[in-house]
Order: C-alpha cells, then sequence, then structure tokens
C-alpha cells in the first residue's frame, strides 16, 4: 500500500462529495469497504450508492469489521481495536496495484478512526486526505443557523463527554456528536435552545428545534421513531444559551 | 429576492466544492459578488475563477462591500454594517428573475456574516444553505492530523476570544480562526503542540507544525513572508496539550 486515501464523503448523499472527492474516487485502484460488524447495511448500501453516482471502476475489497473487546478498559480497547482494522486493511487491499481509498462519513478528521487506523502501517503510505461535509455543518445547514455566535466560541465534543463533565464552563454553544444516550437530558434547559437532525441531508432527514424544556422530549420520540423506521440512526445536535 | 441560496466554496480552491455546491451555481439566476473593501483583489479574482471553473452562466452583480464605523462599540458597529450589506445586495439583485446566490468562503455556518445579513430582509426569501468545506477541515487534511483526540472534545474559537480568556478551561484542543494578531503567542507553550496554515488547498499554501515555543516562531516569520509576497492572507491554527 503505496497511497493510501482517506476521502470524506458527507453523510451519505452523493451531493455532499467534492470535486476533489469524487475525482479521487474515480482515480483509485482500490477502494475498502467495510461489510458489516459496526455498519449497518443500509450504510453500507449508501457507499455503494455513492461509488455508483460518481462512475468509480475501482476494485472494491470488502472486509468484515472486528468486533470490540467489551471487557478492555476504554482507550486500550479502541486502541486494539484500530489494530486489528488495520490488519484487515492490510490484507484486503493486498492486491492493489494503485491508490488505496477509504470511504469516511463527514470528515475524515472528525470523531473518526481512519487517521489512527493509517499510522498502524510500516513503512508508512503516502497518505492522502480529502475533507469532506460533516453532519455538523449539514445539521447547521439543514436549520439555516450559525455555528456560532458573532466572535463566539463553540465546544464540539461527545454526548460521554457531556454525561461526565455537564455543560462545559463558559461555553455559549456546545456541538454534540456521537450521542447515542440523549445526553441533552441532563442539561439544565434554562435559556437553552436545542437544534437537532438525523439523516442530514438525506431524503428521510428528521429536524427539531425549540427550547430544551419542551423540543428535547420530542427529540427523544423523533429518535425512537426513526430507529424503529429504520433500524439504525445517525444524528447530531447543536445547543446554545439564548439571551 | 423570492429564493436567496447561501453556497460554501471552501477556501479558495474549485475542487473544494461539493456536487450539490456546483448544481447551484449553475442553476442559480444570479451571483452576487462583493467587488472589494475587506475583498482582496485576489480574492474577488478566485470567485470568477470558481464561477468559470463550473461553467456558471448566472448574471454576476456585483456590489461595493460598504465600511464599518470603528467609532462603534463591537456588536453594535457589526449589527449596522450588516444592515448596510443587506441593502446592497437588495439593490445588486434587484433585476433577478430566479435564485440569487451568494458565494460563502468556507462554510455559510462558520465566522461568516451572511447568515445574519440573510435574516434582515422582509419579506423572508427562502433560504437554503449549501455547506462548504472550512479552513479547519482543509487544515486538517493537509497536516493529515485529527481535530479531536479520541472522545475528546474541541474549542473552535477566534484570536479575540483567545487574547481576552487565554486556553479555555478543560480544553484539550483549541482551532483557532479569524486571528490576525499571531495571539498563540499568549498561550503558555509548555507541553502545547501546534499545526498552523495559511492559503489552505491553494498551490501557494504554507504550513508550519511544531511545538508551540518553537514553531510559534515559524510562524510568525512565514505569516511575514506570505503577507509580504501576496498582499493579504488567509490563515488558521489548531493547539493541541500533548502528552
Amino acid at each position: 500500500m503505496r497511497d493510501l486515501w482517506l476521502i470524506g464523503i458527507g453523510t451519505g448523499n452523493p451531493d455532499h462529495l467534492t470535486r476533489a472527492g469524487e475525482r479521487a474516487l474515480r482515480e483509485a485502484s482500490c477502494i475498502l469497504v467495510p461489510r458489516k460488524g459496526t455498519e449497518k447495511s443500509d450504510l453500507a448500501e449508501l457507499r455503494h450508492h455513492i461509488l455508483r453516482a460518481v462512475g468509480a471502476t475501482a476494485t472494491v475489497a470488502e472486509f468484515d469489521m472486528p468486533v470490540r473487546d467489551e471487557s478492555l478498559p476504554y482507550h486500550e480497547r479502541v486502541r486494539r481495536w484500530h489494530d486489528d482494522i488495520a490488519g484487515l486493511w492490510r490484507a484486503a487491499a493486498a492486491g492493489a496495484k494503485g491508490p488505496v481509498a477509504m470511504l469516511v462519513w463527514g470528515d475524515p478528521a472528525l470523531y473518526d478512526s481512519t487517521l489512527r487506523i493509517a499510522e498502524r502501517f510500516d513503512p508508512a503510505p503516502r497518505l492522502r486526505v480529502i475533507p469532506g461535509i460533516t453532519a455538523l455543518q449539514a445539521l447547521t445547514a439543514a436549520h439555516a443557523i450559525p455555528f456560532n455566535t458573532v466572535n463566539g466560541s463553540v465546544l464540539v465534543t461527545t454526548g460521554r463527554q457531556l454525561r461526565d463533565h455537564g455543560w462545559p464552563e463558559g461555553a455559549d454553544t456546545v456541538a454534540v456528536m456521537l450521542d447515542g444516550e440523549c445526553s441533552f437530558r441532563g442539561v439544565d434547559p434554562h435559556g437553552v435552545w436545542i437544534w437537532w437532525g438525523a439523516f442530514l441531508g438525506m431524503e428521510n432527514e428528521v429536524l427539531v428545534s425549540g427550547p430544551l424544556g419542551e423540543a428535547g422530549n420530542r427529540i427523544v420520540e423523533a429518535r425512537r421513531e426513526a430507529r424503529a423506521a429504520h433500524g439504525w440512526l445517525m444524528d447530531t445536535y447543536l445547543m446554545r444559551r439564548v439571551e
């Protein structure tokens, strides 16, 4: 594997692809696609849909995602899992004659493990990262809201961090990813507005916004309905203290 | 103005455009382009370059950016300036027969004023926001680094905030935009790594990274050289506490 390309593909809509991403998908020699494991079958199908949309002709090398060892402490569990995935990438790409590409949901830099997995190769491949539209960008676009207030700061964080540490000191805007547990319910809703979305940028996009006190319950309900309808869910949200 | 489209175009490279952005530029009836004012002529030319690259056929309506009244307090100054810009958009788009589009550097949600300007129209146009690649994404892609640590938070902030408040409590990663004053010089460099870039994603991209203590000086110098060579500069950086 001389060249490894991590290509941000957005949240599943082929229209999120950039011109750079589209060209890279056409120029890649081998495209690695996880078959199952942590992936739902809809998600695997979305990847193939994107490849068809851009007319990619590369060999598609599927691999099974390994299972995380839940008995290990969090960081150790993640590290071992990344080691395992790197081994599977190497095996799947073994016959590749040119650049090997990985499709990455959102942007390869944001709450994604592919950069950390790519570090594990020795010798190191030439790494190329192509940014993609993140769920947070699809969220603010769908609601037509700014990410930040004028000259304001935004804390980008995870559901786990929000549960462990509460509303961060001094922040007026908090953007939350990787939250499967509606952790906004632990936030004091006084003076806080929330904008939430699932399946962002897709046909089945669902949006809810309003004062956290009442919109929070609507989000819990909308998540339940979306999960029942599709069997899975990708969502994110932004909260802001308003005057 | 029945339809107003805010189209994120990335940091100046036409390859940052998404398929959705590209199509919107081709479908728009009128494209508003600021002629000068806060814009450098290179930047105005980059917009025209992007329009040519996608084969946009819309009427290009140029307008002069107003000057901010520096005698007013910060927030009042920004508010009045946005009012003035809204009036100029309205005048420039007066003859438009279809959707009016605005090209926005980066993403319309991130440290950009077009959403706030768009709110000033009465009656409100149908607003469509198309996300674009931000300078922060181009930065992390160019350095091939993750935005966040595993399960970590990132504070996205401005040079002004960093100067006024220092390193934010509890943050391990800080991403800084709108910093014309090398405000990283006010940060205790102990254990902090910095990744900086200017003209990100462009042919004349400049990158510097390293421990803040020594890389900081190289960045000050690189900024000076880039500004001398081009007459202007767009840059951003990310700092992280490392073990």
